[in-house]
């Protein structure tokens, strides 16, 4: 597979996971990592990341964990659309560099899309972390418990 | 939730899980039917589509429905992967029409890219049968056993 590498453990994504970068978090358990993206290209840009793995992508995590990755997806997901109400939401997994994959560590895109409001390139604009703070914060207040 | 809705069942995916539409299917089980997508945005665009659930976008889908199914997404987009060789590969599931949403029963979108091909806009060119049954067989040959 073309998609095929090796994974570097100094990945940004990987270095939050470490604690070695602060992040805006949202939910933490014992097999994901939910924070808001520090580039957001709508408010409420959320990432859902896997813990305890080296995958560089989707195609690289073990099938066994991919179901418990996904219900976290949407369950996050859903305290989102809750939290915001956003008039839709994208969810978006890039692997590769050629599909618009910039860290290396896989990741989930949660992307809340307001009918009014322009959809900002990836990386084009830096949030300040008291405003991704208080996203988190207001998302986590709508999380339902975790079923399943 | 303002992406809540009534579920259709006269949507075309419903028509096509009923037989009474055709489809370029690349597998099919009690849970998933994964076939290409008759407007594709480039070579060996492919749906998953869940069964036996009337579920408007993800936000719907019951909890314990969504593992098996993104076990089921992996698969099919490892095997398009081994197919195309493709540079890269998207993964995209849109909530609501502001998000790109067409089709009222949940899907997700298995996108390949290449890097000297453009993207086709959504539901700009429909495919020959032909051409995206030739993928399909394609990339059912390179499915490997599913673990679960």
């Amino acid at each position: 597979m073309s998609l095929a590498g090796t994974y570097d453990t100094a990945n940004v994504f990987g270095k939050i996971l470490r604690g070695e970068i602060p992040c805006a978090r949202i939910f933490e358990d014992d097999l994901v990592l939910a924070i808001m993206d520090a580039f957001p290209q709508t408010r409420g840009h959320t990432l859902v990341i896997p813990k305890g793995v080296e995958a560089r992508n989707l195609l690289d995590l073990p099938a066994s964990m991919v179901g418990a990755y996904f219900q976290r997806v949407q369950y996050v997901a859903q305290a989102v659309t809750t939290a915001l109400a956003p008039d839709g939401l994208r969810i978006m997994q890039f692997n590769g560099t050629a599909a618009g994959q910039t860290v290396f560590h896989l990741h989930v895109h949660i992307l809340p899309i307001y009918s009014d409001t322009r959809i900002a390139g990836h990386g084009e604009t830096k949030a300040d972390m008291g405003t991704l703070q208080a996203l988190a914060t207001q998302i986590a207040a709508a999380l339902r418990p975790l079923s399943a």
